[in-house]
């Protein structure tokens, strides 16, 4: 089988309780079936497996030539202002034929909060009428 | 001015990077505005003020009857099967006046999941095309 030109890697914190991951792992089941070309998986900052770097280094070590990763968090604090672009420029460094592309986080789409909204205007019980 | 009787607090972690709660800051001023009848408020779990407690204490003083706590998390981990129904149980006790629902993290919902899913397909470059 060949590799996939492209890859795309969700990003997420990890979590101690093995269910958290959840919804991330329906995240990259509806983007695998959306994006049949392209490489979809998930990678944590910690305590999940497998790793960022980790889940680059397989990507580069199957040949793909470009990956986007897209921070799966509402807010762009220090994992993804510090953390993630030091992780990246490291993965750079030991995988120079990958080409590593960083979204900004998810929480930064007005789409998303959008969904988000209306979410929790559904979960209102006896909820005033919506404008 | 009459107190609402109604209320929605938008629960989230909390970080150390102020700028991290820039998405939810949108969040809330987006209910707010789409929900006129109701006090829309933050409140967080550690790190950022004002905290859960003291949050919901404060709709309580201001004679709000009832308040939906909706998480803004992507997984249930245990901050949401754990700390967060301890922290609930502990403010219907000192509040008995004030109804506390609680709805699922904002992860579970398949809307909001569709809604990253866009974004993540819409951060590729040169991305191939959606099914």
């Amino acid at each position: 089988m060949t590799a996939p030109v492209q890859a795309l890697v969700l990003f997420a914190h990890g979590a101690r309780d093995a269910r958290w991951r959840e919804p991330f792992d329906r995240l990259q089941q509806k983007l695998a079936a959306a994006l049949p070309g392209c490489d979809v998986r998930l990678a944590f900052l910690e305590l999940m497996a497998p790793l960022l770097p980790d889940a680059l280094a397989e990507l580069a070590a199957r040949g793909v030539a470009e990956v986007t990763v897209v921070p799966v968090f509402f807010g762009q604090g220090g994992h993804i202002r510090r953390d993630l672009p030091a992780l990246l420029d490291q993965c750079r460094q030991v995988h120079p034929g990958l080409r590593i592309h960083c979204a900004a986080a998810v929480g930064e789409s007005d789409a998303v909060l959008d969904a988000i909204a209306a979410y929790c205007v559904g979960s209102l019980t006896g909820a005033p009428a919506a404008t």
